[in-house]
Parts: structure tokens; C-alpha cells; sequence
């Protein structure tokens, strides 16, 4: 019974300092010195057609990418809706900015919504692009994943 | 002794089970696909009367509610502050779309530093509309709470 | 022997209280009584150099601070960015806004990005203001530390 007792106590321990090991490694408790090693995603978000707001926008990302204290650890995703789309159309003046930022790992994704609702063809749209249910949902889902989120 | 012992290491055990399984629920340590099965809280924001922008915060906030990763899951709260107390004015042409938003369980909040900066007159906003104190406080405190905010 | 397994199971029980008190007091894993004990923090995001923005964006910080549900326990940094930067210039009229804002304990921030894009001497910018290596990546490092972001 003493020996069943011991063994009782030890998988006590066992049990509960695996846990507590995993829990100081949540990225969610990191401290401000621990978060410079780790990986960064931010959702930019684009919902207009005003030109000097869709370079700025794409101009932002790129600063973003090459701030010295993100650089190589930051993902981005761009999300257009509304608007936005214009940014994603073949007639407009995007293409070469868009494809340098996608050439450094950012995803480029289109609102199906905005699409459907405004009857545009996506043939009009690059083809090297992808699509979201919703630019809404995507806002919405990518914060509870974590991400940090932009609206220039 | 040994029986009081053996009592001391069950107890242990216990009182650090119950706090390991409350952890593992918790939605901050949720992954991707334990996501998918989660509530989510979204904070829209409102500071302009512009009616293009308040015909499209009213229509985003119906396709978020409606996109299919989201549908049945989000809860939605709709602040306006600012130039945004507008959606809310009787004399404003919002009335049914801010109904038929309610109708989805949406929240409706105006900031109460817009009104009595502007000495303007509850009676003359909509009386199905709830107050909070400052809708700035409101999108800080609700981030903090873990909820999205979007901003369209 | 009895002995000896009564203090395991003492050690055992210590080991673990501490971590789950600890625990108890992460912010991430407050509830909403416990949140109004806590400490909040939040980012102000201006870009714009329209008169009527920074008015109102200056107006919305000292709002947050004085929301009685905030009062006390709310820090604030403002950066600026791309137009933005217009608030910090000397020739502008935010001075004593920004001194008031700054008397109340507010950080105010200039992207560097933006100076050196445009050429801006810093010596025509108040000289009470700090720099940051770029306002997109201050926006995405803060989400990150838990701060809250409000972009009015």
C-alpha cells in the first residue's frame, strides 16, 4: 500500500508537469522578448477602388514585410471586397505590384460575395489570384486564428 | 496514515485534473480545425454618415452571418460613433435594413459621448437601439474580450 | 517511508498550485468581472491628413481614456503613417492637442518609412515625438502583444 501510494504521488507529477511545460511554450503567454523569434500573419484588408488608397495599401504591405523586426517572419494575405476588387481586375494598373508581392509569399484573395453580387466575370480578374466565401467572414475568422488584421 | 496519504494524493490528483480539462477548452488555445466548431463575437464599427459606407457596413454585416464558415456561429454587435449615429436617426432611410439585422440577433450600440457632444436628442433615434458609454471604449474593451472588430 | 510519501504528496500539491494561481492571472484567460481589475492597452492608427480625421481621431483617444469603464487603466499610443504624419508637423494645429494627449500619459509615434519616403526633415516634426521602424509593422507587433487597435 506505501509503494502503491508512491506510485499514486509520482503519476501526480508526471501528469501534471507535461501540461504545465506545453502551456509556457502557448504563444499566447509569450513575453515581448520571446515574441521577437517567433512567426507573424496579418490580414490586410482592401475595400476600395480609390487608387491612392490601393497603392497604399500595397505599399504598406511591402514596409510591413521589410520592417527590420518582422522581416522573414511575416506572412500576409490581402483581402478585397466592395471596392477592393478593382485591385484584382485585369484592366487596372496592379499586375507587376501585385505579382512582386506575391513572389514574396502573399496570398492574394478575392471576396466570392462581392463578385456574385456585382455579376463580374472572374475571367476578368488574374488569373493567379484565389477566393474567400466572404472577405467578411475572412476578416472575422482570421482574427480568431490569431492573426493581426490592417486597414490602411 | 496511510490511508490519509493516499486520501492527500487523490486530492492532488483532482484538484490539478479539473484545471488541465478547463484549459484544453479554452477558445484561446483552440486550433485550426477545433475552430471550425467555436461561437465567434464580431464588433462592426460605424463613424461615418456616408451613405454608400452605411449601406455597406448593413450589407457586410449580412454576409458575414451568412457565410457558410460562419452561419449559425457569429454574433454580431454594430457600434456607431461620430458622424455614424446617423444609421440610427428616425429620419434616416435604415430603419428596415437595422431590423431585419436585429431580427439575426444583431446588437445595436451607439456611443453615448456622440449624443451629448452633439446635444443631440434621444427621442430622435430609433427606440430599439441600446447605449454605450464611449464606442471607442466599447472597441477596446470587446478586443480585449477576444472579439473581431471590423472596421468596412 | 509514510513519511517520505506524505511530503511527495505535499511537494506534488505545491509544485502545482502555484502554476494554476499564476494561471488564474493571465489575462488571456480573464473573465469579464476580472477584466474590469485589469490594464488595457491600445494603438491609434491615423493616415490620413484631412483636418476633420485627426480632430476626430485625437477626440476618440481622450474619449477611450475617459470612458468610465476604461478610466485609470487604458495606455495609448497614436501612430501616424503615410498622410498621417501631417499631426506631427510643426506648421500644423495639433500642438496642444497632442501635448494635452501626452500629459495623459499617450505615446506618440512617427513611422520612419514615411519620412524617408517623403523626404520630411524631422527637425519640421515636433520635437516631443518617437520614431518606429514602419506603422504597418508597429500595427501587426502590437496585435500581437495583446494590444487592442482602433483605426476611427
Amino acid at each position: 500500500m506505501k509503494k502503491y501510494t508512491f506510485l499514486l504521488a509520482a503519476f501526480a507529477l508526471m501528469a501534471f508537469v507535461k501540461p504545465a511545460i506545453a502551456q509556457q511554450k502557448d504563444p499566447a503567454t509569450f513575453t515581448g522578448a520571446e515574441a521577437k523569434l517567433k512567426h507573424y500573419n496579418a490580414l490586410y484588408i482592401l475595400n476600395s477602388n480609390d487608387d491612392k488608397k490601393i497603392k497604399g495599401t500595397l505599399r504598406n504591405i511591402d514596409n510591413a514585410i521589410e520592417d527590420p523586426r518582422l522581416k522573414g517572419k511575416l506572412h500576409v494575405e490581402l483581402v478585397a471586397f466592395g471596392d477592393g476588387v478593382a485591385v484584382f481586375m485585369k484592366n487596372g494598373a496592379y499586375e507587376q505590384a501585385l505579382k512582386d508581392l506575391q513572389a514574396k509569399g502573399v496570398v492574394l484573395a478575392q471576396c466570392s460575395n462581392t463578385i456574385r453580387e456585382r455579376k463580374i466575370d472572374k475571367a476578368d480578374l488574374f488569373p493567379f489570384i484565389s477566393y474567400v466565401p466572404s472577405g467578411n467572414g475572412e476578416i472575422i475568422i482570421r482574427q480568431y486564428e490569431g492573426w493581426a488584421t490592417v486597414h490602411p
